[in-house]
């Protein structure tokens, strides 16, 4: 396993930035906040168009929120070139997550040469409770060597 | 179980306009097709917002309709006043589903009375290979009786 | 995708028999009632060491059932030499199964090259009513060619 | 939540021992090595019946023992009456095991009335990486207050 990221936080938002648009269609979409080792964390800032009936932060915005966060913590740890492709995603939706901002902590458990797996964890900002756990398997084709 | 379902889809669609304007944010959302005893049928129009990097629908998109395609039978098979929650969602991604109209099968596989577990096909118009399949499980608040 | 299996059932329940004897230890395992194309049906006779507190068959008895069932599915169509390794697996229980035998049907959503992708039905001989249902994810090694 | 475990490690496996024989049928079964405030910690002994073809600890060994890991971390923090059903299961295998003891730590993220989610980290004694990473869904019976 590599022990630091190969990717800058700015990197990872420029390339995203390019290959990625759609992510901020219809208003701001989540915000890289920090790459490391195995690891990525997101905040996804708070918008009407995330809300569901009740006014919380509804299911598919946390889904969209944890997939982007694996995918960037995978191409801050294997660099720019690889297209990562999600085979498997699960998801606990554990407490409603009030109207606002939202994080989400990615961090890989295996990153081997054809398949990597993570976990993320996502809160609202400032809380400790967990308002949705997430894992996820992202198919990595070839890299140069 | 029931054998028929209790809302029409024009009543399922009426419910959904009002308490969940926010799945036609920035462009058309996910279309009710059909509603039946424990199923609902829907139909995500091809939008570019819904593009990942490859030019292919994103995961986020056919997450989103999943959750709704299961919310819209379980609606319809237990009425307008019950706020199902979703606790759990499972997919597993199979191919790349060219830029086309999606079509969600969901289908009630239990409706219990504190819940609902389901599977969504999901397969781009006109295919029979699956793109995507998914598992859902989602909590009923106490019904009035 | 095949559209006839390799194997038959004979040269599965002898290939299972020779590399993995553990899942008859402690009584009978599970019996490979029929291989097709894409398809595996299992059986996994009564035996009290699959109960659990309540009286009903366990859990880990219908995942390993539900995990031979598709490991079954894939031998049968990608043949003999070939090792999958099961990558995911996601379990939705929904009914307490009586104590009687159980019947697991595996069928494959897709067999690619490096992946296979399978669904299992799992009921009490006998009843309609799903007891559990289980997704899978199998890495399959390279296969000669 | 509770911020102490209710019930000690020796009354934990008492009361397994008790309603749930089956899981040393055929040989030693996993043992309780801790219990403590949403957390619970076993071990599963090294035995030939757990292997796979390859000589690695099988998939259903490791499910077993997450699913009993999630059922001790519950019981020692609800107490002996309340009888959970497992709603859920997810799996990632990131490892293949040796041939070793394994060691499982259950945390629980949720433990509210009626649902409670947990996550199971799996690994060779010894060894820091994750041969298998669970999570779960326990719906949790009424409880008399």
């Amino acid at each position: 396993m590599p022990t630091d990221s190969l990717m800058s936080r700015e990197a990872v938002i420029a390339f995203l930035d390019e290959v990625f648009p759609q992510i901020h269609h219809g208003g701001p979409g989540p915000v890289i906040e920090a790459v490391g080792p195995l690891s990525a964390t997101l905040r996804l800032p708070y918008h009407k168009r995330h809300l569901r009936p009740g006014g919380t932060i509804s299911g598919p915005a946390m889904m969209a929120l944890a997939d982007l966060a694996l995918y960037a913590a995978i191409l801050a740890n294997i660099g720019p070139v690889a297209l990562a492709v999600t085979t498997n995603l699960s998801f606990n939706f554990m407490r409603k997550p009030a109207p606002r901002d939202l994080i989400g902590e990615a961090r890989l458990m295996k990153l081997g040469r054809q398949l990597a797996v993570g976990e993320v964890l996502i809160r609202s900002e400032g809380e400790t409770a967990l308002v949705c756990h997430a894992t996820g398997t992202y198919a990595i084709p070839p890299r140069k060597s």
